[in-house]
């Protein structure tokens, strides 16, 4: 059986926190760990305080195998990300040589300044590799086990699409979805026994309500084809006979 | 200078950190607070492990004035916040005698057997106080600063606005109800337009039943009388308007 990998993502914005922005990244991450077999076990939104952040990257950094950021490394007064990481690493913050030749020949390219402003976009924690930005250029970056990428989504992607190629990933977690036209009153006392006779695998049971009624997705996880099979038909007779009974 | 009023949140569930459920609820607590005075300091999104909660429980209700979770308070066995929330505070789990009547009451009118399942969402930490549930009855539950509400964001929107007013707060918040005729389905679409055109409004819908019908509560809430007017307005009409298309 593979090593199990396991990730965390911290979400560096107080524009998330006050509700003004609404986060469109956790779902990606969230759904490409699952994909290639990497447990998300735990995310955490923090403000742009260097405290919170460096308290946060070093909680997670000694406990899980991967820390994900997105948030904080823009050009203006309020990104505060590469210092924060670096004095979490406990290295400097330095502008990056290789970063501010990128930059300077994007901004040149497009005729605009590279303001003091656009040349904080270069600095990073001292021993950081860079993660490419085929988007707009200031690149993300990789110290540890800890990578720090861009918030807005579409650059974060881009970004996380670089770092994917390089991660080690475990055991991929095959799933199946049923969806349960009875609420979960009623499945409880049968789910449960079902998921403590497939302790192999991880079976999830979300509540819907849409059209005026409560509805469930029963959600069977498992490492391997034959427990994932081995559970789910034992969910699907169980939704087939409760509503047989109707 | 008013006092500064701090929270936290905790989303409980598995389902979060695989991706196959997008969180809907932290984008409102964050509005909501913001909307009220209340600075959101953290967000925290954690397994369906008991370890997990308490830790996250135990870290952030010391630091903060107030914190607020959602998810894993259903009938089904990977509910386990109400014992991790017992487990944080060190008191037992036990079921609650006014839940239990609660709920038996309503299964009874809605003829469906009170199973063991359903049993559960009566359990809650000595001591806790009940957050009246009106979409779906099985109450939250508030023990000291901690604020225990369901992942279902229309029953999580009902049970926040049952606790807005018990809390400490720097502003207060504005609000008018318009109840509509329509379901969630019908108003959903125009409903975000009116939202995204009102900023500076929390504009929320809460499906109800009665009189062997499904109708909507819509409520609005602003700061200002003026903002609570201008959405307020729009949404009249546009409860009108659909109600002459009929």
């Amino acid at each position: 059986m593979s090593e199990i990998v396991t990730a965390a993502m911290i979400v560096i914005g107080d524009e998330i926190l006050s509700g003004r922005t609404i986060d469109r990244n956790i779902g990606h991450l969230a759904g490409m760990m699952t994909a290639i077999g990497i447990d998300l076990k735990e995310v955490r939104i923090v403000a742009d305080e260097e405290a919170d952040i460096v308290a946060a990257v070093n909680a997670l950094r000694s406990r899980y195998t991967y820390v994900f950021t997105t948030g904080g490394i823009g050009p203006t007064h309020d990104d505060i990300t590469a210092d924060s990481i670096a004095a979490a690493f406990n290295v400097p913050c330095e502008f990056d040589e290789k970063a501010m030749t990128l930059l300077a020949d994007n901004y040149e390219k497009r005729g605009m300044e590279f303001t003091d402003a656009r040349k904080r976009m270069a600095r990073m924690p001292a021993g950081a590799t860079h993660i490419d930005n085929p988007v707009s250029t200031a690149p993300g970056f990789r110290i540890g086990n800890v990578h720090v990428m861009a918030g807005v989504p579409s650059v974060f992607q881009a970004m996380l699409d670089n770092v994917v190629p390089t991660l080690r990933t475990g055991a991929k977690l095959l799933s199946a979805m049923v969806p349960c036209p009875h609420g979960e009153g009623v499945i409880g006392g049968p789910l449960a026994e079902i998921q403590r006779r497939h302790g192999d695998t991880i079976i999830g049971s979300y509540p819907k309500f849409g059209d005026g009624k409560f509805w469930t997705e029963l959600v069977v996880r498992a490492r391997t084809q034959e427990a994932l099979d081995a559970a789910l038909a034992e969910v699907e007779a169980m939704v087939a006979e409760l509503s047989a009974r109707k």
